[in-house]
């Protein structure tokens, strides 16, 4: 019998509490051992929940409870998560967490602490909720070079966007939806802002890379200046926009990491993962790529993902599982503004003629984009590949032919 | 340095031997300790190989040498790959594959025999070529009860269903350009019967289960009877035609396994896998439906599952991964003709409007499908759920009234 604890019982800690106990016998032949929950913290009180004996305010009753081996940190945020888990490691209890923005921000430093007591960090429901991303990212590609790691990592943006998609919604309706289906928080910044992207893609790149990616380097832009005008010219280049986090290593080494809302290809997996669902697409020098799909939040499908760490950590009471990076800075990553994309410009103009005339000129070789019903005062067209300072250079050079720059969105090459 | 061999120097054993010198240096660090090649088995003389002094034609310089501690088997076939493994797995020698013949016809036996000597018999690579699967649904879905396994697991057929899909290619021509490609064999049996495809099913299905089910317990069939009027009428009732192997947990616990052609509703994420790619649905009651898509085939996709195989018994070279079925019997799977889907037909009839009245009346509730420049003399239809027995009744009774049965085609729930 191995005893553990969950602290945190919202939704996730609940789904937590409900998988241990639906699926006791298999989980017990999986891991070779009973998992037994001993404590459940939690600093509100739940006196009619089944399991009103084990709840705790205390957490200095998990930790130190040396029979305790194994601990499910699913409370969320930086504090006072961070401060617990380190003192869980530093005691010799395994950690697995779905906290992807404890990880994103001190992963580097909890891994290096359980890597120096001989334990484990794990936190595969970080990524993607209930899709394997992240044990198979480390195992099964072990013999590849990563190429690229690309996803729609955020089901809430995903869901308001198949809303403009397929049903012409306007972001602000589609996000009240999502508030009313209880996809988007009332306060929907983190998700609309692409910043639990950010934390996703800092994740998985920090996995694929070895180092630490913080989330304060990656370029992240959300999907709010997205509009229905936009969703119609990406149909008409023959694709979708979809809210994309990416890294992929360029030819001096450097990574170019971003989150921002792209045009993807309908040609790509990703341009039909729809709704609240997720698709990470890992591509390696042999496997080619490779596409997870699923949903990527809810409460049994995170859930089972920190079972299933919990699981792994009770088989391995006295050997770590690889999962490992090094601490890691700013120069591992391309300055935004020298990485180069082609790019989607939608301005409106007085006098259109002239504008496209100046357009072509200043962007040679675009590729003009035409919708039905556009008013007479709009012009769009997609870039050749160019940096980001070229593409600013060149706007500026746009607004004094006469053109009010209204989107500017990144072509995929996914 | 943990020394290893490879029994099998074609396609995929060539990719190993490659994957493991290009990725030398990241292989050590996550298998903690060098994997250096010792042996190279093959009938073959390859005196140009960079490799040549590692090269015999005795499996007992393998067999009998103490210092190899894991050998890949990628030779393909029972015999007499079934015979080395067993030997090597009993001189406590761990043993990975790419073999799906021989782990869906022996695979219990020899999980067993590894489990008594206490080491690995791994093979990631038997399903999916470098897709993650084997080992996510063994460890990231432990916390789950496996609902249902479907997928289109064979990239030959997938290729030609595409080309007849999207380009109106005859099965026939199709097949044909598949074989000038390289993707079919000048035998293409095994892929255009179904029988890879049951291999494939027939290993998930074990692993989903914890019981061996032996191909011969699949009812496999084929794509060869597939016509481009098939095609259409499936476009028309709002889905595409594909291969598709597929295992679910009836409600008496017996299991309902087959290969066969089915229509695919658009919707289906499985739709849209489409030429040599393969696309793997794994249903559970805590994460819902969770996608894999990849190459299902090919040299470096398969030989970095088998590397990454080899390297997870690097590390565990005293411990067993969980991995793990008993042995079954025919008591496990629903006899064929008493499972139950609706079904489409199409028939040909002199007099259309008696036969379509007699199917209305045998098949009550039955949708009539219609394409463009279909002959006079043809109706096709999508019947209601009903055993596999009530179907060939109703067949029959449908025969009397005047109509010629030219196909019959599951409709799947996916």
């Amino acid at each position: 019998m191995v005893q553990v604890a969950v602290m945190g019982h919202g939704v996730v800690g609940s789904g937590v509490v409900e998988v241990l106990q639906n699926h006791r016998d298999s989980i017990a032949k999986r891991a070779k051992a009973e998992l037994n929950i001993k404590y459940i913290l939690d600093i509100r009180d739940f006196p009619d929940s089944p399991y009103a004996d084990k709840f705790t305010k205390n957490f200095d009753d998990i930790l130190n409870d040396d029979d305790i081996k194994v601990v499910a940190e699913v409370m969320g945020g930086v504090h006072p998560a961070y401060d617990f888990t380190k003192k869980l490691l530093l005691a010799g209890k395994s950690v697995v967490t779905s906290n992807k923005e404890l990880v994103a921000t001190k992963g580097a430093e909890l891994i290096e602490i359980a890597k120096s007591n001989n334990v484990n960090y794990l936190f595969e429901a970080s990524v993607g909720g209930g899709i394997p991303i992240i044990r198979p990212m480390v195992q099964c590609l072990a013999a590849n070079d990563m190429i690229e790691v690309a996803g729609i990592l955020n089901g809430t943006t995903n869901f308001i966007l198949t809303k403009m998609i397929r049903e012409h919604m306007a972001f602000d309706d589609a996000l009240k939806m999502a508030q009313s289906l209880g996809y988007a928080e009332r306060n929907p910044t983190a998700d609309v802002e692409g910043h639990d992207a950010c934390r996703k893609i800092a994740i998985l790149a920090s996995i694929a890379y070895g180092k630490h990616i913080y989330p304060n380097l990656v370029h992240t832009q959300g999907i709010t200046k997205i509009a229905l005008d936009d969703v119609a010219y990406a149909a008409s280049w023959g694709g979708v926009i979809k809210l994309i986090g990416q890294v992929k290593r360029l030819d001096d080494g450097k990574l170019d990491i971003t989150v921002e809302p792209m045009f993807i290809s309908s040609e790509s997996q990703l341009s039909s993962v729809d709704d609240v669902f997720n698709g990470i697409l890992v591509r390696g020098d042999a496997t080619g790529d490779v596409v997870f799909y699923g949903k990527g939040a809810g409460k049994l499908p995170t859930a089972s993902a920190v079972v299933a760490d919990m699981i792994d950590c009770a088989k391995h009471l006295k050997e770590r599982k690889y999962l490992y990076w090094a601490d890691g800075d700013e120069s591992l990553v391309k300055p935004y503004n020298e990485t180069e994309y082609p790019v989607y410009f939608r301005v409106s103009c007085e006098d259109k003629k002239a504008v496209a005339d100046a357009a072509l000129e200043i962007f040679p070789n675009s590729r003009i984009l035409v919708r039905s019903d556009a008013p007479e005062t709009e012009l769009a067209f997609v870039t050749e590949t160019m940096t980001v300072d070229m593409q600013n250079e060149k706007s500026a050079a746009l607004e004094k032919a006469g053109a009010v720059i209204l989107s500017k969105i990144r072509i995929s090459d996914l």
